[in-house]
Parts: C-alpha cells; structure tokens; sequence
C-alpha cells in the first residue's frame, strides 16, 4: 500500500474534509460493506461543532440500511439533515419519527437513476469500504455494490475505508455493470442468474481519491433469532404452495427467487429446500444472508445474484478462505441490476417479501406502524413485487400476544397495492388472489389467513361494507387502528363497528 | 374471400357455438378493435336462454375496456359471470357495484404473461375483429392489438369477425411480438419507440378458425370534449414544468412520453406541442388519439408506438386513405410490449397519467370512488407509473362545484403509493415530491396542488396528525369522505376534525 499515489489519513483528518451542508454517498447495504471509522469521526466531529454552538449536518445516500457505526452514530450525533433510501436503526427510526430528520423513503431500483438524473441533487463526497485500492484508481468492493458505483463515479472527491479483514482474493464477487440512460439505453445483457455482464473492479478517477484509512474490522453481522412455530409454519405453506402450483403446472422449473431479509425469509427458503418436490433452485434477490450459503453447500442453490452479502463473521470467513469453490455460486451487482424491473420480469422472478400487515381487499403495508411511524422503509419490495412472475407476501397472523391482527379491514398505509399482490401466508394458510374479485378475495384472506379470533370481526366488518365493488367502509375502515391506539387491543375493535 | 377455407357464418351461428362458461376472449382495446356483431348476437342468445330459465354465462377476456357493442351488450344480458382486466362502461360497471358481476381488476402488462403462465385458466374462445384474413390462417388486425394475439394463439377455437371498413392496405401499422417465457425469456430488442420487432400479420393454426363473420361498421368512437378552463391550466402546468425541468438539465431530450386517455391527457400533449421550448417528441404509449395525429401532422410528435389508435370516423378514414404517410409515424404493439415494464425503464419514458383523487402523502387513487365503487381500473397506469423516469399525475383540484376535494388526507382506496409518485399537477400549479420527505410533501401539495377553499382545512388535518412520519391519524383520515357521504359535500368535513 505504500507505493499508493494517495494519501494516507487517520478518520479525524478524512472527516474534517466534509463540509457542513454536503450530501455524502456512503457505500452499505443492509449493515454490509459500510465504512465504520469515517462515519463515526464524522458523527464525533458533529457533536464537537454542536458544543461549540456551529451548525454541522450532512445529507446521507446509501445503498440501503447501514449498521450502528454509521447510520446509528450519525443520527445519535443529530448529524444527518436528509437521507435517503433506506434505514433500519432504531437511533434513527427514532429521530426520522420525531421528525428531527428528513427521510425519503425510495425504492432502491430508483436510487441510482435518479442519481445520474440530478434529481437527488449533487453528490460532494463517496466514503466506501475497499478489500484493495490499486495505483490506477480502481478499487475491489466488500461485502456490499448497492448504488456505491454509482456514488463513487458522480461524487467530486472519495474517501476510501481500506479493510484488510477482507481479502484481495475475493475478485470476482462484484460485477460492476451501469447502464447508459435513456435515451440511449440498451438491453441490460443478462439471460440468466449467473451471467457476467461487467467488471470485477470499480474505475475511479485517481485524482477522486482524497484520501485512504485503514481498518481491520469486520461487519458486525448478527444471525437471526431461531424460527419460533409460526415462522415454521409460514415457511412450510409457502414451500407447500409453491409444490401445489408446480404439479398444477403452473411454476415451471428455473424461475428465481427473491426473498426478504430476516426470520421469515429464512424460514422459507429452508421449508423449500427441505421440500423433496422443489427442484433445486437459484435467487436473483438483494440481500444473500447465511440460509443461502448453507443450501449451496447442500447443493440445494444452484446460484444466488444479489447486492450485499450478509454473512456472520464465521460464514464470511469460510466463504472467504474458499473463495474458488464459492466463485461460481455468487455474485454481487448493483442494486439498479440487483432490482431492475427490466430483469425482474425478464427472468420471471418469485417474489417472497414480509409484510407489516395487509387488509382484507389485498393491500399491503410493508413500512409505517398505525400508518403514522416509519418502521425501516419500502426498501426493493416493491422493485419486486411489482414486476414479478408471481409476488408473495408473508406474516404472523397475530403480534403482540394476539392484540394486533397483521391483518385489518384497511391498511394504515399501503406500498403495495391489490393490484401487485398475488399471494398472502401466514401460519395459518395461504389465500390465493389470483382472479377473484374484492368480495372472494376478503373471505379467501379471512378465512385461510387471518387468526381464528379475528375472523367473525372481520366478517363483520365486511358485512357493514353493503353492496360494493372493493370491501371500503370508510366509517369502519379504521377501527383495528383506532381499537390498538386507544386500548392496545385490535380486539376491542368490535365495540367500534 | 369465396376462396378463404374457413366457414362464413351469421352472428347468430357464431354465438351458438359459444357454450355457457365458456371463456371467451375478445379483441379491443379503449373501444377499437373490438367485434361488434358476434358480441350482440351472444347478448341476445343470453337473454333467449334465461327468458326459458337457462343458465347462460361466459367470461370475458379482452385488451382494456370495449365498446357498448360488446362490454355494454353482454353485462345488460347479464351473460358475464367474470370480467378481467379493465371496462369503462356505464352498464358494466353497474352491474360489477351491485355484486352482479365478477371483476379482477389488472394491470395490463400482466394479462399476456398470466394467460400463457395459466393464472386466468383456459381459453375456450377467440373472438376477433380482421382487416383481413388468409387461407394460411394469418389475419391482419385492425385498431388494436391489447391482448388478442395471445388470447388467440392459446383458445382452442377463433370466431372472427372480418371488418371491411378496414382496408387490407394498413398493412404494416401492428408490430406482433410474444416473448418466451421465463426462464427462457431474452432481451425485447426494442431500444427506440419506433422499432420494429415483430410480424405485421397474426398468424393461427387454421384448424382454430371455426368460422367468419362479416361486418361493415367502423367503431363508434367518441371525440372528446372541448377542455374548460381547468384542464387547459393543467396542460399549460405540466408543460411549464417540464420546460423548468430541462433547463436545469434534469430532461434529456429524447425520452419519450406515455399519456393517458381523455380531456386532460389531450390538453397536455396540446399544451407540450404550443410550447417553443419543449422539442419535437415522441409517445411510447397505450392508446392514441385524435390529437396526437394532428400533432403528427403538424410535426410536432415524431412517432406514435400504442396498442391501439382511438381515432374517430373521419380522422381513421384520413390514416387509411393517406397510410403511406403514416406508416412511418405509427405502430401498434400487443400490450404486454406497449406497457412493459422493461421498455418503461430502459426508454426512460415520462407517464403521465389522471387520477381521480390524491392524497397529502402523495399516494393516487385512479379506480375507486369513495373507496367502494369502481370507476373503471388500473388498466396501465400502474405498469407504467411504476417503472417511469418521471411519473406525473393530474386532475381537477375539485369536482362538484367544489363539494368535492381531488386531495384528501388519506386516499380511499390506494393504488400507486407515495413512493412510485413524484409529480401531482392540478389547475393551481405543481408539487414536486422528489426528495421530499412527508411533511414537506403534505406542505408542497397543500400550498401548490390544492383549491384554496381546501387549503386550511387540509393543514388542521396535518396539525391533528401530531408528531409522525407519514400525516396519518387514523381517527380522522377519512373525514372528506365522511362528509361527502354524509353531506355532499367536503367542505363539512371541519365538522368532523
């Protein structure tokens, strides 16, 4: 490294490069492939301007979510103006939610269009994680691309977080592929999951780089909590609906997968694997988590596409330590790719997201609590749901001991609606949309979806609906709401019908 | 025509051959295209066999909407037991609101991949309007295309009904093309508007002909009205905004536009076309109208690419007469390519589309009034909106002489969310939501979108949500809706605060 033409910094020094007032594209996606040192040296930075009574605050552009070293002690640091896409932190869901930070909640496939376009203003600076930064300017990513090729290339000046607790020997995980814009756009060339379509390396131009920080730290990855019944049993409907379909010959052999993050995601992907009549399968998906990784080892994924891997320390380790026999069963895009409506419905992807609730019409809110707080954000649910061969959504029926039904009369806010919805699970059923109008649609939901407790008063609901198209009261849409706020049971919605 | 293989029957012969549930699909897309004497002759065996006390139901599969000959026809028989994916007639959609009728209301990039994945199961009929038709089974369409080359390749038997007001010389004007499906699919190699990638002519097995049926009658297609005063201030304001948008470099030339159907999509195209600033364009678009050929004409649109012309009488008997002309300038596409989701993204085409009513979050309502009542559907609105460079909305600020809000606290029913709407345009000016997050949104549609008799009333609405992310207060979200069932009026939803 010390033959770099770039200078070498300590955290301070890069962060006292950033101005009050800049937006600063952060490499990261889902707490991987994030800087650790810059961010925190620049939330520490904020917090000493704040005691000297100065104003400090940047804009943030990520990938997607990022972990505590960065979106965490920036928000602590009250250090963020506006960020965009994406955010899972609770230091943060706390400041968005008490409104002392701008959020604009964007679907991720947008991010990087709408960079190039100008519409999210001027990116002054890029901070990214590298495994290698070579004399020509050209880096070798980590654990994440999200929009960080793009950030990088529109950025005036890159601050680079050198990681050697990942190797240069990963080259080949990342294929760097930014297509022109319209109106010059050409096909994106990929046919299929596994193809290679760009570089291995993100170009810089030397004369970006500001300057290089060292660090050895790796992702604080967490595994996720043993599945309790519920999540079993959602994973198994899934895996035993998706068996119905395919005798019924109507899910050919070779579509893709997309699967959320987190238990449920886990839960059906292994309730698939498991499943002797599911063909061994591949993901064309955003996030690659260790579930996935354990089923290319059974030879159960033939190949997961995706922007970020999210591995514990110790998988991520073990893949490094084999990187040639992972070689040709991963690969990391960015997110535009990862996402793109145009290959999402090209390879005819199944899209398997979870849900914060959905409403009896088939409506789905996968962001706002009581539609008023934000939880994390839409994420790529609806890059996927959208275009999808056939979309998928998944939840506990009941929360919170039974006093909160995930599935209510009218959603408190919906990302995606009826129309893009196709398929909703819980561990009780599976209701299939496909084709049936407003009035089948409640009673499929109800009936095979919703908790036992619940359906009477949801039928009850739809009763007080009269003679209409869609199942809309709007003088009851709201009692589940209305019922939890005031007595923190859904249950009490019956005395509001 | 003697020497055509085929049978050539009465529309009465025609329909007998149709069997209660029967699937059956129609040609037609917004009104053209469609068949108008088999349709008939179908409503009329309906009601024969029910005044005997037989039951007599089909289900009908067509493009979008079609005219009173078939939609209007079959649903006052009351000979349809389900309907997908879009209608827009008056009969219909009575019929669908009082429970009569079954509806599933799609998005029309679906319908095409649906049918071949077996997600609306099997077609038993085609019934399709021809300019012409050939012994080898090849039939030249006429006014659309929507879903019909599909519906015809899959159903077992076609009924065509062979239209002579429709001159064999349009030779030239469809551009047929089916994907293979996923996983098989490759790129559609459409990189301009006016690329041809397919065959003129739609081609069947000539063993599926099960008969002909002549007709001599154009469609009856409506001219618009003339635009008041409010829809020719909104043409006037998007096409401001759009002039503000390229210069400050945010639009490239060259992208084309995909524009609704109605007054105010023609008053924008006619808006676009009067100003200096905004240069020649093109439409990548569903349905084109009259107004676009005249801006054809005075070469200001460059090419026109649809999945149907709604041309009126004397302007269609002009393209026919002078095709030669035209040739170059129009083409009609089947509607899984007009509004696909990858020609969207990679054309990087600006939707503009009407909503009948928005909501301080930025969330659009384009099919329920007052949430229950269907007006006509999604139809393509979300295809396109969905994956636009730039998605735009208009409507009226008011409807009823004011009794009636386009904005409302929460919409009714929810069919593209905030996050796939950047743009909302009404007669008083033009929220920009990009970046924005959702109390800056409620602020910016309030001040610039909403009627000022509206305006106070919509921010105690927003002071009445207390510190949130989204302004959602379930206890008083519906209260415009309240008011107007209640009152007719929501300028008494202050009542209800």
């Amino acid at each position: 490294m010390s033959k770099l033409p770039f200078p070498i910094l300590t955290a301070d020094e890069a962060a006292a490069l950033v101005a009050d007032g800049s937006t600063v594209g952060f490499s990261g996606f889902t707490s991987t492939g994030q800087t650790k040192l810059i961010p925190q040296a620049i939330a520490a930075r904020a917090k000493a301007l704040h005691a000297e009574g100065k104003r400090f605050k940047i804009n943030v552009i990520t990938g997607a979510s990022t972990s505590g070293e960065l979106d965490g002690a920036l928000a602590e640091a009250e250090a963020i103006n506006w960020r965009t896409p994406y955010q899972s932190n609770a230091i943060q869901r706390k400041s968005i939610n008490e409104g002392r930070m701008r959020y604009f909640d964007m679907h991720l496939s947008q991010v990087q269009p709408w960079l190039r376009a100008g519409f999210l203003g001027k990116v002054d600076w890029a901070v990214l994680e590298a495994a290698e930064v070579r004399a020509d300017g050209s880096i070798l990513l980590t654990t994440s691309i999200g929009a960080t090729n793009t950030l990088a290339r529109l950025a005036d000046k890159v601050l680079i977080e050198l990681n050697d607790a990942h190797p240069a020997a990963i080259y080949g995980l990342h294929d760097i592929y930014e297509p022109a814009d319209p109106p010059h756009r050409q096909p994106i060339p990929i046919v299929t999951v596994r193809d290679r379509v760009g570089n291995p390396l993100l170009q810089l131009r030397p004369s970006q780089i500001a300057g290089i920080v060292t660090n050895h730290a790796l992702d604080n990855v967490k595994d996720y909590d043993e599945p309790d019944p519920a999540t079993i049993a959602i994973g198994a409907n899934v895996a035993n609906f998706l068996v119905a379909e395919r005798r019924a010959g109507r899910l050919p052999d070779g579509l893709p997968f997309q699967s959320g993050v987190g238990n449920i995601a886990n839960a059906v992907t292994e309730a698939m694997a498991q499943n002797k009549e599911i063909p061994n399968f591949s993901l064309y998906s955003e996030v690659i988590q260790d579930g996935i990784l354990s089923l290319i080892d059974q030879g159960r994924v033939d190949f997961a596409s995706g922007t970020a891997v999210s591995f514990t320390p110790s998988v991520l380790s073990k893949v490094y330590a084999n990187w040639n026999q992972y070689k040709d069963k991963l690969i990391l895009r960015p997110m535009e790719i990862s996402n793109s409506p145009e290959m999402v419905r090209r390879l005819g992807i199944i899209t398997i997201n979870t849900a914060l609730e959905f409403d009896i019409n088939g409506n789905v809110n996968s962001t706002h609590t009581l539609g008023r707080q934000i939880m994390n954000g839409i994420g790529g649910s609806g890059d996927f749901t959208r275009n999808a061969h056939l979309s998928i959504f998944t939840c506990p029926s009941v929360r919170k001991d039974g006093a909160l039904s995930s599935i209510v009369p009218v959603c408190s806010h919906i990302d995606h609606s009826e129309h893009s919805v196709d398929i909703l699970v819980t561990e009780h059923g599976v209701a299939d949309l496909r084709g049936k109008d407003p009035t089948e649609r409640a009673e499929e939901i109800i009936s095979r979806t919703v908790d036992p407790q619940y359906r009477d008063l949801l039928r009850a609901y739809v009763r007080s609906c009269g003679t209409v198209h869609a199942q809309v009261n709007t003088d009851k849409s709201a009692i589940f709401h209305q019922a939890f706020a005031r007595f923190k049971d859904m249950r009490k919605a019956a005395d509001l019908l």
